[in-house]
Order: structure tokens, then C-alpha cells, then sequence
């Protein structure tokens, strides 16, 4: 294991490849005439000692399921994690003085556009949780050998993300994660809360069921020894190294004022005399021994259950994880403490092994999903929609990690009832349409439901499924099949001569559903199920407002921003056909919610049956006005 | 201060008190059919000392400045606080029944629709935060006597912001803070991670800067010393206090599967009959000594810097900011340790003392920022728009807390450059406009900026400026009065014969200005400026779409979901103005951006100057055709 200790040539290499990687941090940022070379250099040596005796990585296969993860959760220290790429040699000179430019692969904080970056960092505080879903993937699923590396900022420590992560990690005695702080003192604008008061980060470590080990992170030989013992230790480390921000040049070191700039050509000229200004070269490093997963059992067809009678949807997604689990060994369930309303606890009943209690920390709950799929695992997070929003910064980095993770959100909108406004998610399709990629999906009965989660299940980027509290009727028991990405349904009226079309998803699809039927033989009424919220299925939105003369009714149990009103006139106006609208009403929820039951507060939202048949007979009144 | 040390009467009344909160907690949730009475009862003993013993508070006069907060992060023990307010006098036994029915003030989880209501909550982790917020003004804007007590449970002890609160209480040694954390071992599903683990829990708390003082919660003498010690400590306090669920209900202590439940009539019976089932009355409480905060120098008018050159709006917002400081004495500013990039330091020049480093815990600072609106204050509170995505839950839960908090998020868009998308925003417009009641601002110039913020120290609500990195020319130098919320501002065109209308707003302003010159003597373009996004001019907009013809473009930098195409085509929806659109391309953010310069990545993203002025031309085609 320990590669340092033995004084001489490997000590010597060390020390050549920290120089190095200072060397090209400093090159490739003057290069790029912007980005972080001073938190690059104070952790170089950390790094060094690192790649060349500890981390078990074969750089030709970046796949390889042995391989160990290091993940850089402080993302603004790129120039560092590409110098680290060109001692590895998988990547070249040149390749690394095309940092931060346009069409690079060396954007200016990590992303997986590079085969050896697992996921996207730059908002701080996200590595390290993420880290800690890797670590559970490899314990408690594959039994992998790997360990999982991750390197802190200091300023990132005060993210509360960064504590929910080592709570996560001590709690599951994550023996093979470490996190190495590199304590720098020095954040964008000064010092930073704790600066060099190690003895208070290793304090919050241990409290938080780590093992703190507090090292010089300028001493290769304590660096080497204290990545030596976290690997082996029996309960997950963190490494807090007393570093200095711009370590290795003098006008540089413990300096403020330097934070996220470059040096000049003339400046870089003086720091690379200093650091010693040698051709770069490829270093050896470490493979991990050869290993491979154990075969799954081959995946089955997923048994859905077929329902007759009224079910909750988010009881339909607890059945369905419960399919998925007996059917696929990759699907992993994660929940926020709340899996008995989510019914994500469901999947425990046919895997409970690949069920993860999560807490209440929606930030580490899809942290660790993200971290997970980084294995190939397939993980589905839930908790109530509403407290999905605590996790929008997660949700947002994870599209740019082209992650592939599957959300429930439970609980949705006014028709929670009593529980009132804190718990009602109005915001959770508008949060969940704006992340790039995403699928976001909201049924409205139980066969739906199974149908919807089963596609999710393959379905790669961020998918969403929104689910409702109460009871709802079965409207669905055949062409089950037929449900799709892009897909809507059309449940009453759409044979050609309808008067006017209501575009409903979820709850509010019931809603239409008793309007239409008690209009039925006044006004003939076309009721879409949009149950694909983004992409939308604007064919059959066109062909509604075509079939109607362009009278068009939407109804949501959402803000009215951002959700199922905003994708219709989107998908309309995309298609060219916002002139033929010729009357549109949007119902949605325009007020602040209190308590009440939910029907009460369907109705007093405007929302319900009644306020949706007012509104057909609005848009279906002769001539134009001006709607709602 | 120890009122109940004195064995007798005192401790007999607290006791009394004890068994009518437990009573009134069964009562109102059993009358509702629903709500936490468990969760309720674990904390009776703990806020009944309190309430007889150490919180002053005026019931009859809420907002008397010097009353002590009591917050309540475990929102859902609602039922215990609106017994709080029934022993205090402040409600009837009548309105007391009224919990969780339509229209009553008595909520499922509390609101400050009562004026004994600080805040709302519900998503748990957030009182925490939010009484920080409260004691930080106290402590140093104030000079306020008065102390913040907030009751948590211990499921939400798992949440980073709980220790991103205690971090920051612990920084500012907070010593009019106390937290009480209920330990009653149960979360919603189960077990809590730590269960009765106090010891782990104190060490967390020491770690984190905060005294703890580890209790029996059912122990009166034993909660009466840790309240009184609590106020009179030199730092912030936390009780740790050990308590089982249900307490003092044989059928419901310790139970399991309780959680969230009420009790039927029968059990009910049962449950009143163990705790004495007598008439409910007004306890005496403590009123706090008079106190009036120092008067604070009459307003001035803000002078406002009149700018010629071009200048980032990040600036101009911090120099803004200057400009208020000197002029109000009630303006606080936030940030969270990127005060260099939003600008938000420059305040320090006017008002050094009035300035708070949150460090990198964005939730915390919003939470701040709500705390200190609580007590009068009018804060303004920045990070990079990007990372405001963290705070979601806290901007959401702000809205409900009827709370009004001007927020900036700076480096909006592609047009950051080379830092990549993980420092871009490219959803916050979709994230604010989500918020009920917000107001969304999106200047393009500095002149303008300056006003917007003036319009926001005066606005109620949640209210949002989204600020760009680079310098941007000066479009604006008279009529600056006439920005306000909810108008436009027409920069070209704009006398009634133009061909086609360019929606922009920010960054984008100035692409769609040099499009507009650029195709001058070709094709006539309107080109507004939507600076206010939310609530957008739907006059302007109809009026543009009718002297065009309908012939309309709209170009943001953000994601084409949730932002200026969605708010454009909502506002025409709402008058009635769709049909008169007759061509509409929207040009947005499709892709996932990388790095680059700022000119490179709107070319790419498909948003700069020529890629408009190639939509005009297409907008401005005869006939009809499919747009983008």
C-alpha cells in the first residue's frame, strides 16, 4: 500500500508529479486566460500522492467497475483535475491547453463530456454527497472493491449538503469512502468561516460518525499515510489537511485576492521558474485488481398489476417499484423518510435489500441516485413533491452530469386537502419542465401509473413522476400499452365534432371527466389526458384546437406558471399554430391555499368539475372574448 | 426566572397546563379527523414550562418589538401550538375546533395568517434557519431584548440546513437563540437514524459552536433550569431534551404507526379521560419588559449614480445597494461569500454593520433573510442566480410565510463564459416565476438596475433580480422614473408600423438592438424590453402583436421552459390576444451550453444578434409557416 514511505524514488516521483501537476494547472489557466489555479496548487500534493500510490484506476478503461471514483466536489479546481488527466496520460499537452475554450472537453468546471469524470461539479457541496451514493452502490448492491475518493473545499463545508453526506456515510459505516478537506483558509472573498481551525472540522467529523484523521496536506509523507489508513479503515474517513491556497509560488501562497484568476503570461513565466518549468510526462499509477460484478439474474418482464377499483396513484408507483424490484436486479428505491406516503416502501416487499432510507435529506437522497447510476445502477427517488424543490440545485447539476435519474414526487397540489399550503407541491412541474432533458410525467390512475413507471425505468436523463394523494377511479383497462413518452390520451369525446377540448393531467383529468359527462347532450366536450407533461404531445393538442375551431380549456392543480398551461401554449405556438386558439381558458391555482378537504379546496382553487364546465361554456360561447 | 423551581404552586400549574395542551391537541386534531396529536404531546411538557415560565410575550399585542419568538421548525405539532394559543387566551376553545377546516386561520401546519405566527412551516429544517435570521437581527441590527426559542423534532435533524443554522448561530455566538430539539425517537415511518442518542446529538451541537443541554422533556424542575439557563447563556443554546411520542397517553408512548394519525371519538375519550378531561382556561404568561428600538434616521431618497458607460448590472446592483444603504436604515444585505461577484459588498461602504456573510449555505441565507423580515427589517439577499436553486424550498415556504424578501441572483445565462453550466442559470426565471406572489425583474442596464432595485426595498412579496455578468451598454438615461412593476419598455420601433416585434429582456436586450440596427432600411423591428418578467406587460405585449400583425419573436437566455417565451404567451393567452398571433419563433437555450466566450456561447445557444435578426426575417415572411 504505501508507495511514499519507502524514502527515495518514490518519494522523488511524488514530489515530480505534484510540481507537474502545479506546472500544468498554471499553464492551461494562463492558456484559457481564466479559471483556479491557486485552489489547484494548494491541493496538488494531496492529489499527487494520490494518483501515483492510492487511487486504483485503469485510465484505458474508465468503465471498468473495479475502477476507484475520485471525485473532485470542489469542481472550480479543474485546472488540478486536468493536470491530473495528463499525468495519467489520458489526455495530451495539447488537449490541455484547449482548457475552458469553445467546443473543448475541458470546460471550466468537470463534466462527463470526459469518459473519466463521473459527474458534473462546480455547485459546491454536491461532490461529496454524491461520493457517498457511489460508496452505498459499491457496499450495500454490487460488493465492489473500489473506494471512493472525494476532494472538499473549505468553503464548501459550511453547504449543509456536506453534512447530510457524512451523516449518510457514518451512519451506513461507509468504510470505503474518504473525503479529503483541503483546508486552504481562503474562500472567493477572504477567509473562510473556520480558516485553519482544524481542530473544529475534525470535531464536526467525528460527531458526524467519521474518522477525522488531520494531516499537513504539504507533507507527502503524512499524506501517504493517511490516504493509506482511510483505505483500509473500518469506518468512512475524512482527511482535513491544513493546506496553503497557491501553494509552491511565493507571490501566490496564502495570498488574497487571487481567487478564480489567472496569471498573466509574464506572472506564469515567474511561477513556472519557480515550480520548475519541465516537459509534463506520464506517470505510472495504479490498476485496481481485476473484478466483476456478479451476473444479475437476467431481467424479467415486469408484472404490473391490473386495477379495477379506485387507487391512489402514488400507491400505483409503490406497486410498481415492487413489480420493477422482482424483475430487474438494477433498480434501486431511495426515500425521504416518508416512504409509507410515498409508498416507495412498497419495493421493500420484493427487494428490500436495494431500498435505501434516505432520511429527511432530499439534497443527499438525490445526490445518492446521482451517485448510484454512476454504477449502472437504476435508481428511483421519492419523497412529497413539495420538498422535491429542496433538491432543485441537485436535480439541475445532475442534467448536466447526464445523469439518468427517476423521481416520484408525491402529494401533489390542492387536493392534498388538510395538510395545507407548506406540504401542497404548486411549483413542482414549473421546477421540473426547466431541467434540461427531462421527462415529466403525471397520471392519473393506477393502470397509468404502472405503465408510466415501467418507462421510466429505461428511460435515460431526468424523468419525473408527479403523484396524487387521494383515491382516484380507474379510467383505464385497456391499451395499456400505448402509454409513451410524448404520448396523451383522449378520454371523452374526440370523434371529430367536439366544441371544446379540456387538456387535464392527474387529478384534474377526473375533474373534466365529471364536467364532460354532465354537459353531456349540451356541449360535446373533448377531455386530454396529458399525462406527458414535458414532451407534450402537441400533435394531438393541434388537432384538438383544429376538431374544436380553437377552443381550448387547460386545467392544472399547479401554480399557474410554469406547468401544464405554459407546455400547452408552448407546444402550440412550437407547431405554429397559436392563430387558430381562437378562445382559451387556463384554470389553475391563482391563490394561497389554506386547509380544507379536497374537494373543498379543488373547488375554492377554481379548479374543480363546476369551475371547469363554467369554463366550456365560456370558450364555447359564440364569438371572441377575453378569457381567463 | 426559574418560576416553577419553587416546588408548589408553580410546578402544580405548569403541570396543569401540560395536561390542557395535551387535551386541547387531542381534541382539535380529533375534531379535524386528522393531524399530529403524537407529535404533539411529546413537546407539551417542554412548551408548557416555557409558556408559564420563560417566554415574554404579549399576547394581546403580537407585534410588540420586544417580544421573545417562538418558532416552531416541527410545523406539524400544530396542534400544540394553537393549545399554546388557546392557554395563552389568545383564541377561543370554539376556534381552537376550527383546525385544518375550510377558512379557518387554524391550519394544518401553522401560517401567519395569526398574527402570533412568525412564519410558515412545514418543510421541516426550516424554523431553524429562519429563528437564527430572527435572533441575528436582534443581536446586531436591533439591539433587541428579546429571545428566539424554535422547537424542533429530531426526523428534521437529518437536514443540512438544521447545521447550517447552528453553524451560523454558533459563528455570530448567538446567545438569544435556543433551540429545543423534541427527541421523541419517532419519525413518520419508523425509528429516527440516531433514535435516543442524545449523547451523539450534544456532540453534534458542541461541534457545531452551540452549548447543549442534554434533558429529560418530561422532567418540569429539569426543563424549567435549561430554559433559564438557556437565556442567560454567553452562547446559543440547544436542549437537547429526551421524550417519547404520545406522551402521557398509555395506548399512544412510544408507539409506532401513530405518526400523523388522530384519534377517533372513542380513543379520544380514552385519551382525555387518562389526562384529566377538564374545562380549558387561560394560563397567566409573562409579558416582556417595555422596550422600544432606537429610532432610526428618517428615510432620505436614495442617490442613485447616473451611468454613461457600460457597466455589468451585478454592478449596478451593488452600487444600488450602496445607494439604499445610505438612504434607509432598515435595509440588510446577504450574501452568500460571493459578495465580490454579485456586488453585493459594495454596501458595506454605506452600511458595513448592516452587512451579514452567510457563507456558502444559500438555504441559511435565505432563511436569514426571512428572519429578519419577521422583526421589520427589509432584506436583500444574492448568490449566483444558479446556486439560488438551492434555496427553492425556503423561497417557496417564503411565500407561504405571506414573507417579503428581495432576492438577486447574479451570473444569469450562457453569457457567463467560460465557467461552464454548472455556474450558469438557465431555470431561475422558471423558479421564480413559480412563487406565488413574486415579482420577477430582468434589467439590462445599469441606470435601469439602480431604479428596479429601488422598486424592490418597497415591494411586498418575494420579489427576484436576475443580473448579468458582463458589462452591458447604457440604454437608458431619461425617463428612469417610469420603470415600475409590471411595464416594458419599447427601445426600437415602437411608432406603429413595424414589421415585427422582438420580446427580449436582459442580455438580450442588446442582441435584439443590434439585430434591429443591423436590419434597418429592411425590415422594421420593435424591439421591447421586458425587464419585468413578472408581472409582464400583457398592454405592451397585445399592442406590439396588433401593429405587427401578429408577428412576434422572443429570445431569453434560459431554457426555452418556464421563462420570457412561457410569460409572453401566457400574458396573450389571458387577453384574449392569442388567434392574433400569427408567426412566433422563440429563441432560447435547447442545448447543453459548455465553455466559451460570451459572444461564442449566445452565438451557439442560438440567441445572438444574427440568429434574431434570421428569425425577423423569418417572422417577417408572408405568409404562414412553422416556426421554431
Amino acid at each position: 500500500m504505501a508507495t511514499v514511505t519507502r524514502p527515495g524514488d518514490e518519494l522523488d516521483r511524488c514530489a515530480a508529479l505534484a510540481r507537474q501537476l502545479r506546472a500544468d494547472a498554471i499553464r492551461c489557466s494562463t492558456a484559457a486566460g481564466s479559471g483556479h489555479p491557486t485552489s489547484s496548487l494548494s491541493a496538488a500534493d494531496l492529489m499527487a500522492v494520490l494518483l501515483a500510490g492510492h487511487l486504483r484506476y485503469d485510465w484505458s478503461e474508465p468503465k471498468n467497475p473495479a475502477n476507484d471514483h475520485l471525485i473532485f466536489s470542489k469542481g472550480h479546481a479543474s485546472p488540478l483535475v486536468y493536470a491530473l488527466f495528463r499525468a495519467a496520460g489520458a489526455i495530451s499537452d495539447r488537449e490541455l491547453l484547449t482548457f475552458r475554450k469553445l467546443g473543448s472537453r475541458l470546460e471550466g468546471h468537470p463534466t462527463p463530456v470526459l469518459p473519466w469524470v463521473d459527474v458534473a461539479t462546480g455547485s459546491l457541496g454536491q461532490g461529496l454527497p454524491i461520493a457517498v451514493g457511489i460508496a452505498l452502490a459499491g457496499r450495500r448492491v454490487l460488493g465492489a472493491p473500489y473506494h471512493v475518493w472525494t476532494l472538499t473545499g473549505d468553503s464548501e463545508l459550511t453547504e449543509g449538503s456536506i453534512w447530510e453526506g457524512l451523516d449518510h456515510a457514518g451512519h451506513a459505516r461507509l468504510a470505503n469512502f474518504t473525503a479529503i478537506f483541503d483546508v486552504n483558509r481562503l474562500g472567493q472573498r477572504g477567509p473562510t468561516e473556520l480558516e485553519w481551525d482544524l481542530d473544529a472540522y475534525a470535531a464536526r467529523v467525528s460527531a458526524f460518525g467519521c474518522e477525522p484523521i488531520v494531516i499537513d496536506g504539504h507533507d507527502l509523507l503524512a499524506i501517504d499515510a493517511a490516504l493509506g489508513r482511510a483505505r483500509h479503515a473500518e469506518r468512512p474517513t475524512v482527511i482535513v489537511a491544513k493546506t496553503l491556497k497557491g501553494k509552491g509560488v511565493s507571490f501566490l501562497e496564502d495570498e488574497e485576492g487571487w481567487h478564480g484568476k489567472a496569471l498573466d503570461e509574464e506572472q506564469a513565466r515567474r511561477a513556472l521558474a519557480e515550480i520548475g518549468d519541465v516537459p509534463s510526462r506520464t506517470f505510472p499509477t495504479l490498476k485496481p485488481d481485476p473484478w466483476q460484478p456478479p451476473t444479475r439474474p437476467a431481467a424479467r418482464r415486469p408484472e404490473w398489476k391490473t386495477y379495477r377499483e379506485p387507487l391512489a396513484t402514488r400507491k400505483a408507483y409503490g406497486e410498481a417499484l415492487a413489480a420493477l424490484g422482482a424483475s430487474r436486479a438494477d433498480v434501486v428505491v431511495l426515500d425521504g423518510e416518508v416512504g409509507n406516503s410515498t409508498h416507495a416502501e412498497d419495493f421493500k416487499r420484493t427487494a428490500a435489500d436495494r431500498f435505501f432510507e434516505m432520511y429527511i435529506a432530499e439534497q443527499q437522497m438525490v445526490a445518492a441516485a446521482v451517485g448510484m447510476q454512476v454504477v449502472g445502477l437504476v435508481p428511483f427517488a421519492s419523497t412529497f413533491a413539495a420538498f422535491m424543490t429542496r433538491a432543485f440545485d441537485f436535480i439541475r447539476m445532475a442534467a448536466i452530469s447526464r445523469a439518468s435519474v427517476r423521481l416520484c414526487g408525491s402529494h401533489a397540489g390542492v387536493s392534498i386537502g388538510e395538510d395545507g399550503p407548506s406540504q401542497m407541491a404548486l411549483e413542482d412541474l414549473a421546477m421540473m419542465r426547466a431541467v434540461h432533458g427531462s421527462t415529466v410525467f403525471y397520471p392519473c390512475d393506477a393502470n397509468q401509473t404502472a405503465r408510466l413507471v415501467g418507462l421510466m425505468a429505461d428511460r435515460p436523463g431526468i424523468s419525473y413522476l408527479r403523484t396524487t394523494r387521494a383515491s382516484t377511479p380507474i379510467l383505464y383497462t385497456d391499451r395499456l400499452e400505448d402509454f409513451r413518452v410524448g404520448g396523451s390520451r383522449v378520454v371523452r369525446g374526440g370523434d371529430g365534432d367536439d366544441a371544446v377540448a379540456v387538456v387535464a393531467a392527474g387529478i384534474t383529468v377526473h375533474e373534466a371527466v365529471k364536467a364532460a359527462d354532465e354537459m353531456k347532450g349540451t356541449i360535446r366536450v373533448r377531455v386530454i389526458d396529458a399525462y406527458c407533461v414535458k414532451p407534450i404531445d402537441a400533435a394531438a393538442l393541434v388537432e384538438a384546437v383544429r376538431a374544436t375551431r380553437g377552443r381550448l380549456c387547460v386545467v392544472e392543480d399547479h401554480w399557474a406558471e410554469g406547468g401544464l398551461g405554459d407546455a400547452v401554449r408552448a407546444a402550440l405556438a412550437a407547431a405554429g399554430a397559436m392563430h387558430e386558439v381562437e378562445r382559451f381558458v387556463h384554470l389553475a391555482v391563482r391563490d394561497m391555499p389554506g386547509s380544507g378537504k379536497p374537494a373543498e379546496l379543488l373547488d375554492a382553487a377554481g379548479i374543480s368539475a363546476r369551475h371547469i364546465a363554467d369554463a366550456v361554456r365560456e370558450v364555447a360561447g359564440a364569438g371572441r372574448g377575453r378569457p381567463r
